[in-house]
């Protein structure tokens, strides 16, 4: 088999209350963002998020994660969406840097 | 305590359908790599994986993620042997640069 | 809306046996890290972790995962604290690097 090649690309990943999955979900979707897996049922404690302040995971909370993994230029439209929601609701994001084997998956056509 | 001493080792993130878990544990045993966590019962959608077209994660499929830690030269025989089950099943795989604090335990001996 | 200003943060994983939880998110706590968030019920099988030898997770084992996002300077203190806890304990742990939008969140102020 040949040399492999590895393309750069952003993995977001996105942990909010249940019930505010669906509007992570319809923002990833309106970005364009074709794929994404969701662990669910994570639990949280703390003040990370965006929003300094009252707003902060408790103990009891049920929690998802969505991994979304995407090119560098769609970040930023994920990122602008979720600013004004983590002002209201409880909310995390963390953005890395990925490998993946082929780029047509992640990128629109 | 003295100081500690990091090693860049490679994350390796492999998202199948439960149905397709054996067949990456096995790849991973094979490829000599020493230890692996599952993540049970995720869901996901779209298209996001190696081959372009018909095979897709929907939401209907419960799915499990594989993370493993190796050494970087591991790498290739995972993404070789990952690539022509990607062809005929649903799959992603993901690779980052992640830290630990010390090698043995991810280096055969 | 205007640019966004992401920072270098490092991000933690610590996977260990659902019973050792306590213990890690005493130390994260300890630490003065603000916020964690816990994958429960994974399993894991082999050698990966930070001690050579006779403590390893076998495919019985329900294994949970902290995830908890820090300024690097407080990853020294984690890691430390976990070493001796991980010659009687089995855990892994990794770091990687991650970008967040808003800083407050992650630093005592």
């Amino acid at each position: 088999m040949g040399k492999l090649n590895l393309y750069q690309m952003k993995k977001v990943e996105i942990i909010v209350r249940g019930e505010d999955l669906d509007f992570v979900l319809d923002l990833l979707e309106k970005a364009g963002v074709k794929g994404y897996t969701i662990i669910h049922n994570l639990s949280g404690k703390g003040s990370h998020g965006f929003h300094e302040g009252h707003l902060l995971f408790n103990e009891e909370d049920v929690l998802d994660m969505v991994i979304s993994v995407m090119p560098e230029e769609k970040v930023e439209a994920i990122l602008e969406g979720l600013t004004p929601f983590f002002n209201k609701h409880s909310g995390v994001v963390f953005v890395s840097d990925v490998q993946v084997s082929r780029l047509e998956k992640f990128k629109n056509g």
